[in-house]
């Protein structure tokens, strides 16, 4: 069976025994973006060193991920330590450097997350899913320039990529509102890495807002995982309902949250993201 | 002159100048929570270690501040450390730790941060304040067993702390929304030390939705300052407006997603967390 290009983007070898916490990976030419790879595949990855770590606790609970620098072509290190461990709860830093033409060590990419033993409580989605229907949405959508959209089936339902950039953004309610369903191109069964890289699929907000394409890059991002195991064994290889919206742009920064359902409504994931952007 | 009760809770002594990131500080009992003290203090002590650090560029831009373990009374050693330098802006990563009865130390908090030079842009505030007149906003809001409170004068406008704990919390879009007016007590100059604890003054959604006073603890923030300088000497030491709200409660933990505007009507942050609970 062909490996799924998502696994293969984020492979991880052993440093070797003495190094428990560190892993060897390399940057995915099938998921490349402009100026390096997609960073929901730089989050994934981040992620994925913590869950192969042999003193894991639990499940993902929150992710924060800073893209310190743009990653480069060819191999990295990461590190992911949990440097807490409670009863039900795990606290982990992570870091992923790469090595410049002389040598020289640098950050990349720095990450916080908490991973925990869930237990079962009163529970209630106060976020449902908007009506959304996929026969309604556009067909797939493609930048042309970028790899890493060949890798995701994307349809819009609401706030479509500006076919014309013209400078008409709107304001109002949906003025940064997009609406999408999307699923990993070929279908995967979910699991978490996927879903940390799921909720930033959404191109630039600042694009939609202004029907101008200036150049945006992530900052940050943050991800609450409210899905357990079973419920993304039960979303299965389904599309999932995405939604992202900006609560402000101001001097260079914009912000954008985002949510996740899949097909039977369920809220898989929240998330926000700070991004940069010029003009 | 008396120094402000945040500004007391927020000195940091330099642990000399071999160890220009590290910082010795202590709890604040005038901020004492629960079982440690406010968590938004202690998001305010992680920025406060980077805007003192020597090589710092900018403003902040992102905060993420995970809770890895409750704070006790005495002192604590910070770090901050400028994991990457660029162009226009700065990667940091943060770490708070206590020794405990037997000498030896434990991470209690750890943070991760951007700051940045911002340049003036096109800018849009897509999320205006929500209507919510001080006049009509209930009388000064305390919660009995909680020191902290008293530095805050918080006036809520909707979703006031339940006077009766029957279980009859109520669904629907205003199901797990508070908005509120809030300042320092005494009323102290905006910064961004101040607005990091502002965004985590709402009692935790949980009690609102089901009208129970269930055990709840924030685990991971992360806020945006969207704010500048300018736009902090512009809100000055009048009241600000701040909203709160669930998406989804799951299995032990719900987010919760929170903004800030000041009176002019200016979102000067916007903020989300994750939150432990039981039951």
């Amino acid at each position: 069976m062909k490996t799924h290009p998502f696994d293969e983007a984020l492979q991880l070898e052993s440093a070797g025994s003495e190094q428990a916490d560190t892993w060897l990976g390399a940057s995915s030419p099938a998921y490349w973006n402009m100026v390096g790879p997609f960073g929901g595949t730089t989050a994934a990855t981040a992620l994925r060193a913590i869950l192969l770590h042999p003193a894991l606790l639990g499940e993902p609970i929150a992710l924060t991920v800073n893209y310190a620098s743009a990653l480069a072509e060819g191999p990295f290190t990461i590190t992911a330590r949990p440097v807490r461990t409670n009863r039900s709860t795990q606290h982990w830093t992570v870091a992923l450097s790469q090595s410049d033409a002389s040598g020289a060590g640098g950050v990349v990419m720095t990450a916080t997350a908490v991973t925990a033993a869930r237990r079962d409580t009163w529970s209630v989605n106060d976020t449902p899913m908007p009506a959304a229907s996929f026969s309604d949405a556009s067909p797939r959508l493609r930048f042309a320039a970028a790899e890493w959209t060949k890798r995701y089936d994307l349809r819009a339902v609401r706030g479509m990529i500006p076919q014309v950039w013209d400078g008409s953004g709107q304001g109002g309610d949906e003025g940064s509102l997009t609406q999408l369903w999307v699923r990993d191109d070929p279908p995967r069964p979910l699991d978490f890495p996927a879903l940390a890289a799921l909720v930033d699929v959404f191109y630039p907000r600042v694009w939609l807002r202004r029907a101008t394409r200036v150049p945006a890059g992530t900052v940050s991002i943050t991800t609450y995982f409210h899905a357990d195991r079973r419920q993304l064994a039960q979303s299965g290889e389904g599309y999932l309902l995405g939604q992202a919206r900006a609560q402000a742009f101001r001097n260079g920064f914009f912000d954008q949250t985002a949510q996740l359902w899949n097909e039977a409504g369920t809220l898989l994931a929240t998330s926000t993201q700070i991004v940069y952007y010029k003009e």
